[in-house]
């Protein structure tokens, strides 16, 4: 974790850090789904990343960098999600121990995964204030190295590895689209595609309940996110003072879309490709089958990161 | 329409006729799995092909045979499900039209996808005479060719092409596992794999509730099918005239699997692989994960056939 800004350069340097350990995931395609857009889709399949999601790649290239010392003493983060699961993977790859501090009202199988992978968990009251307050008094007691879940360059470099896949993987891409929440996806994707092919354009795609990033891109300033409300439970986090400034310089704009647009998303990805994606992943199907965007971009390249795979397959949006 | 008999050339025709056509399906594998199973498993991935299931494989080798004539007039056969969505593809792609009886009950999902592929409906009373008896009446009107579910060479050699590509794409296998309903696949991949390596194994894997196959075999004579219980909705029917005397000289043994023990088998797949599969592929899961497998075959490499994706996503088994 000694990465100090985000550079092309940061984000190879992860790459090189993390082959042959996290899944170059394929490029996916199809055909409904293309008609519905009417662009060609690349379907970046981060749902079949280890850990289910594109945060193992941020993960694991922050705790590749720590020292043995630090290893040996552990790493701690606070999460219920995705982040979760990647640190306790990546954590458990090196024979770290793992702290997770995680709310007491998480859903079950989002613990058990964690379990599974070897992390020791702690549970506290579901505040955000206590999430933070449990954390640090476990990292002073530990001297864990604290895992940030996005807001660190070391993190966006990880996730950035994912545009240099998209370039190698792909012929020509018009347009790239990934979800944002903290932004640790969409800043380190835009550094890397921006540095790369600079006339690609790269957009956000946000639920309209939880836009702290649109919001922020046409105020010209950073707004924290308020009050969020969306099914996108990777999405409800505000953007951190790491990906603010990456997103503002390097993002061509923010895509909101509404709560039915993606449930209806997942359910045509579900249906058509037999892909399981979780409603954050959803949310960049939406911004490309959205009007605002098909009256943009017609039989265009466009890559769309699905972000994530990991739902509770008892509590289907749909449902 | 033209093959008489089920051989390693028929196959190998099939799979020239289907080359480009049809998805060579990927191999998938997944950790977890291998866990559970204490084996090594290759995922055959026919949930992605088109169509949704490898249906597509046997319909496709069909109607490639039939002449200009027989084209023209077009193609019928009644089913609800994986076949009525593989004929209806196959006939579009060659301009030929389909006409599919699917009885009033079958749900909507499928007549959807049915009807957006192109074929013509003709809706029956949900009882097995009337499907018989609206078909055959039509068929006699439009002169239309009848393509069979399963029982017919043609269909069978298709279906055996997913033989020639796990003998491709794996090093060497201990056992190949398919699902068993008619048997057009367990027959077909039996086929190829004695043909090819006779050591590997060959087992069906079959619902308790419709273990018409199970029945067979241990009778040494064939059991047809009666008031079949079980979720896998592609399994309820008895094998056929061509089917039974190939799965009685060339299949091992059937492994007989509890519907408890296809919904978890089903969650486990969707949770760990991502991928959506449909009840009748997650019982080839659940006999590879059964105790009488396990206690039997360890460390060893054993091909699962994923037979199909299409569930209706709004009726999950195990909600």
């Amino acid at each position: 974790m000694n990465d100090r800004v985000v550079t092309l350069h940061s984000i190879e340097e992860a790459s090189r850090r993390l082959a042959g350990i996290v899944h170059r995931t394929p490029i996916l395609e199809n055909r409904h789904l293309n008609q519905l857009s009417g662009n060609r889709l690349f379907l970046k399949g981060e749902h079949l990343q280890k850990g289910g999601s594109f945060k193992y790649r941020g993960a694991e290239n922050a705790i590749s960098q720590l020292s043995s010392t630090q290893l040996k003493r552990g790493v701690i983060t606070q999460s219920s999600g995705n982040h979760a699961q990647a640190v306790a993977l990546a954590a458990a790859r090196r024979g770290c121990p793992a702290q997770i501090v995680i709310p007491s009202n998480a859903p079950k199988p989002k613990i058990a995964a964690v379990r599974d992978y070897g992390a020791e968990i702690t549970f506290c009251a579901p505040v955000a204030s206590e999430r933070v307050r449990v954390m640090q008094r476990l990292q002073t007691k530990l001297k864990a190295t604290y895992i940030p879940p996005y807001d660190h360059p070391s993190i966006i470099s990880g996730q950035g590895t994912i545009g240099l896949e998209l370039i190698d993987q792909t012929h020509r891409l018009d347009v790239v689209v990934a979800p944002v929440g903290g932004g640790g996806l969409l800043s380190g994707i835009a550094s890397a595609i921006k540095a790369l092919s600079p006339e690609t354009r790269v957009y956000g795609a946000e639920p309209a309940g939880a836009d702290d990033a649109a919001r922020s891109l046409e105020a010209g300033m950073q707004i924290p996110q308020s009050a969020p409300r969306t099914i996108a439970d990777g999405l409800l986090t505000s953007l951190g003072d790491s990906t603010w400034p990456l997103i503002q310089r390097k993002v061509d704009g923010i895509q909101r879309v509404e709560e039915a647009e993606i449930v209806q998303s997942m359910i045509h990805v579900w249906q058509w490709t037999k892909q399981i994606i979780e409603p954050s992943a959803a949310v960049a199907i939406a911004a490309v089958l959205s009007a605002p965007f098909r009256e943009k971009y017609q039989n265009a390249s466009v890559a769309v990161v699905l972000s994530g795979g990991n739902v509770d397959l008892r509590a289907l949006p749909w449902l």
